[in-house]
C-alpha cells in the first residue's frame, strides 16, 4: 500500500472539508441554531441520550437529529417515534460523516427551525474526529463498560471535544473503571474539556447535561 | 468533498493491499504459522481475550501477538509482562491494520517460531472490517454493553468474520441485551458464523473458544 499517497489525498480531502464546514457554521449562525456533532464507540449510548435529552428540552427548545449510519435507520426511526424531527444520512460504507453529508442533512431539514440540530455520528472513536462536521460543539460519550485507558489509545477524539460524557455509570459497581484515573488523562489532553458522570438508564447526572446544554443554546442564540 | 475520487484512490489501495494480504497467507503458511486476526469497538476486550488465551494455551502452542493501535504501547507492556512475544505497530492515525503494516510486524517477529500469532487490530468496528490482513482466520467481539443491534448497523464486520465472542456475559443481569435476537440478526448475515458466548471476567465459556482454537491450530498446521 502507498501510504504516502494516501495521505495527500487525505490532506486535501481534509482542507477541502474544513471549507464546508466553516460554510455549515456561518449558515447555521445566521438561523440561529446552535450544531452539536455527539460522538462514541459504538453501543456507547448516543441514541439512547439524544432520546433523553429530547424528552428533557421538549417545549422548551426546539430540536432536530441529523442521524448518520453506514447501514440501517433504526435510529432516525427511533428518535422520529418520540415526535422529533429527523434525517437519517446512510454514509454507504464511509466510517465517519462529513461537512458534505451533514449538508445533505441540513437540507432536508430546511423548512423547518430549530434551535438546536444534534448530529448522531458513526459509531467510531478515530475517523470522525479527523473530519469537521461543521458543528458549533462536539460531545463525546465514554461508556464505563469501555474502560478508563481509551484517552491514551484514541487521544485525537478526547482532544477535540467540548464535553465528555461518561455513560452507563449504573455499570460501574461491577467494573474495575478508574474514575479519578480517567480524568488525570483526559485533563491532561484536553484541560478545557467539561467531564460530566451520566447514566442514560437510571437518570443519573441528566440534568447536569441538560442546564449545560440549555444554556449553551441560550448564549448562542444571544450571541 | 470530492467522493468520486476517493472511492477510486480507496479501490486502488484496497486492490495493493489485498495482494501484500495473499503474500502474508503464503509466507505463514510454508511457516506453519496461523495468523488470527481480532477486531471489535474500543473497549470489548481484545486485550483480555489475549492474555486469557495465552494463559490457557501455555505450553501446548506457541503464541506471539501483533498489537495495534494508533498511540501508545500500553497493550503490548501487558501481554509481554504475561511473557508473551509481542510487537507493537502504531499506525499514526490510521483507523484500521493493513497487510503492509503487519508485514512490519512478521519481520520484526521473523527471528522467533510461533504455532500461533494473534493480531490485535485497533478498536473500530468499521474500517478494519475492509483491509485485508492476511489473517488465515477473522474473529470478532462484542460486548453485552454495546447491545444486540451492532450487526444491524456494521453489517460488514460481521460478514467477514469466522467467530463471534459475545464477551461481557456478567453483565448480561444489568442488561436489556437479546441474545436469542442477536444470534437471528447475524446467522442471517453470516450463516457459517460461529457464536461463543464468553466473559473474560469470570471465565464463562472460554474453554468453548480455547477447544475451537487448539483444534483450528491443529488442523492448520498438519494441511
Amino acid at each position: 500500500m502507498d501510504d504516502v499517497r494516501m495521505i495527500e489525498v487525505k490532506e486535501e480531502i481534509l482542507a477541502d472539508n474544513n471549507q464546508v464546514a466553516a460554510g455549515i457554521r456561518e449558515r447555521l449562525r445566521l438561523k440561529k441554531t446552535m450544531l452539536l456533532n455527539l460522538m462514541s464507540s459504538p453501543g456507547s449510548g448516543k441514541t439512547s441520550l439524544i432520546l433523553k435529552t429530547a424528552q428533557a428540552l421538549q417545549g422548551a427548545i426546539r430540536m432536530g437529529v441529523i442521524e448518520a449510519d453506514i447501514e440501517s435507520k433504526v435510529d432516525a426511526e427511533k428518535v422520529a417515534a418520540q415526535g422529533i424531527a429527523a434525517v437519517q444520512l446512510r454514509t454507504g460504507g464511509f466510517c465517519h460523516l462529513d461537512a458534505t453529508m451533514v449538508t445533505q442533512g441540513l437540507d432536508a431539514l430546511d423548512h423547518m427551525d430549530f434551535d438546536l440540530l444534534l448530529i448522531e455520528n458513526v459509531g467510531n472513536l478515530v475517523c470522525p474526529a479527523e473530519f469537521d462536521t461543521g458543528a458549533h460543539k462536539n460531545v463525546m460519550i465514554l461508556s464505563i463498560p469501555e474502560g478508563h485507558d481509551k484517552p491514551i489509545k484514541y487521544p485525537l477524539m478526547f482532544s477535540i471535544c467540548d464535553v465528555l460524557l461518561v455513560n452507563k455509570m449504573d455499570y460501574l459497581p461491577l467494573s474495575d473503571f478508574d474514575l479519578a484515573a480517567l480524568r488525570k488523562i483526559v485533563v491532561a489532553l484536553n484541560p478545557k474539556i467539561k467531564i460530566m458522570e451520566i447514566s442514560c438508564k437510571t437518570g443519573e447526572g441528566i440534568s447536569d447535561w441538560i442546564d449545560w446544554l440549555t444554556s449553551e443554546v441560550a448564549a448562542f442564540r444571544s450571541a
